[in-house]
C-alpha cells in the first residue's frame, strides 16, 4: 500500500514559486496558462499487510502535524493499493 | 482545465528528503514505513477553451525542458477538466 499526499499554499497565500514558473511559461511562449501553483508531493511506502484505517488515521496526523505548515499550506492525502 | 505534473527523483537517484521523512516518521513512532519518495507538485490553470492535445503537448515539452530536470527526475503529466 502507498500514500500520496499533496501538500499546497493556500489560495490565499503568496506563491513566489507558483508565479515564478508562471511567467517563465509565458516567456517560453507558452500561452492560455492562467495561474500555477507549485506544492510538495510525498508518496510513502506502506508495510504489506497495514492496517488501511490506522495507516490513515496516522498519516493524517503526521500530515498536519509536520508534513506540512497547516497555517499556510493545505494537504490531500489519498491511500492507494 | 488544468494540468498537474508530479516531479519525482528516479528510483536510482538519492533522496535526502524522502530519508529524512522517513526517518522523522520512525522517531515519531509511525511504523510500518518502508520508503517515502518527496517530489515537486505543479498545478497549472490553462485558459477555458484551451485545446486539450495541445496543451498536453506544450506542457509534456515544457515538463521535459524545464519543469524537471530529466537527468534525475521523472515526471507524470495528467490534464483535468
Amino acid at each position: 500500500m502507498k500514500a500520496r499526499i499533496i501538500v499546497t499554499p493556500k489560495k490565499a497565500v503568496l506563491d513566489p514559486q507558483g508565479k515564478t514558473v508562471q511567467s517563465a511559461l509565458e516567456h517560453m511562449g507558452y500561452a492560455g496558462v492562467t495561474g500555477v501553483h507549485v506544492g510538495k508531493y510525498i508518496e510513502i511506502d506502506l508495510a504489506p499487510g497495514t492496517d488501511r484505517g490506522a495507516a490513515e488515521k496516522a498519516l493524517q496526523e503526521a500530515s498536519h502535524k509536520f508534513l506540512s505548515n497547516p497555517v499556510i499550506e493545505d494537504f490531500k492525502l489519498e491511500l492507494v493499493d
